[in-house]
């Protein structure tokens, strides 16, 4: 038996998802689809009494077979930041076990994409999603400027996660902002220093920031821990601006 | 000081949520945003030993004030399905908390927003989100449908949620299936019996219902009890299509 258990936005698991883990002959993690706060991860360990494995991206892509395997035996639980399967990545740890016969179980938990409607923005008025992974010498994408573009032409607000691989190496939203302006300018671009956006780091933890303005002034405020992202916004409804001057700084 | 506590969208409250509600003095709960399971919240409710009082739409809107200023010197719960903001509904108790300086607390949980990835359709690949509400004499709403065209001329899927008010009173799979096909007919749009889509009955529960294929053959399956939502499909990727063919019937 395989379980897969979101820890949510805030390492914050659901009673199923406990339940489950009391059970377990063996616990894994990973932290490279979705941060896990490691503190409250720990405390978490001690308070079941049972220690946690973590995984990395090769033992669950290259050696999925393997992994999937134990589960045939064993009760496996296979912890995961957010709600678990946003991240399509995981997708292939289901079939493998739907391949190999073994009983799976999904607990779902909260995840940035229903999370960021505590601000006051509109749920139905958020376009597609985009991630800014981080930029490497060899790996610098563009597409997620054309999917927010896109969005403000059909006056749609953007949802931009910025990829976090640990609290070091992520994507601030300082570089994020400097990133769409820069593509905005070479492209001759409708997105410039007052388009208005919303900072958001770290939802759902203690030292959440969350801040309402203009991308020329937003970039040059300090946003602490990741993860961090940013709402790029497109006209705003009276009832949203309401909630987002909440934000304003 | 007030808790929005999300259930998530199967009745499983996180730790927090939990604490939250040991050291409540009133705990609330309403189900016209989202259906709550209500043996589940009656067995919550009898493991806590604390009586959850329901709320009607009125109180949380016309008597906000008075919802709110209760909390003033009182820990009170307020319990909602899923995660608890989507409802845009709900701003307007924080924006009243913050008038009155009533702290809050909001504890996030699953939504049918990120929990549809479970199925394998890619996240980013999600256009803007619609709702087909209960049509009623006067009230017979058309705005869905545009969403669902517009999303799909850009190659997107569509996620349509379907209200539901109770288990007799909801909009099923079969009803917004025809829905759609009357309006595409009328207006001579591209959605049509050979539209390929996924029907998802009860995502979370154990009698939950998932079924992958066109539009003609799925208005003719039966789903069970509400909630249901559809989630229409433009292109697929290669592995969209393996892991959506799991649930081809």
């Amino acid at each position: 038996m395989l379980s897969i258990i979101g820890l949510g936005i805030n390492c914050d698991p659901t009673l199923r998802g406990i339940e489950l883990m009391k059970e377990a002959d063996e616990i894994y993690y990973e932290t490279y689809t979705s941060p896990i706060d490691i503190s409250k991860l720990n405390a978490l360990s001690k308070k079941l009494g049972k220690k946690f494995v973590k995984l990395e991206r090769r033992d669950l892509e290259e050696d999925v077979e393997k992994f999937v395997a134990r589960a045939r035996e064993k009760k496996i639980c296979l912890l995961v930041g957010g709600d678990p399967l946003v991240a399509t990545t995981h997708i292939s740890i289901l079939l493998e076990a739907e391949k190999q016969k073994v009983k799976y179980e999904i607990v779902h938990n909260s995840s940035i994409l229903s999370a960021i409607c505590e601000t006051g923005v509109h749920s139905y008025k958020i376009g597609r999603v985009t991630t800014i992974p981080i930029k490497e010498e060899s790996f610098d994408p563009e597409s997620f400027y054309e999917v927010i573009e896109e969005n403000l032409k059909r006056k749609l607000h953007s949802l931009i996660l910025l990829e976090a691989r640990d609290e070091t190496n992520f994507v601030s939203i300082n570089e994020a902002i400097e990133r769409i302006l820069k593509l905005s300018s070479e492209r001759g671009g409708i997105i410039g220093e007052n388009s208005l956006a919303l900072a958001i780091s770290r939802l759902g933890y203690s030292d959440q920031i969350i801040r309402f303005g203009r991308l020329g002034k937003l970039k040059r405020l300090k946003f602490g821990k990741p993860p961090h992202s940013l709402l790029l916004l497109s006209d705003l409804h009276f009832t949203e601006e309401e909630a987002l001057s909440r934000f304003l700084r």
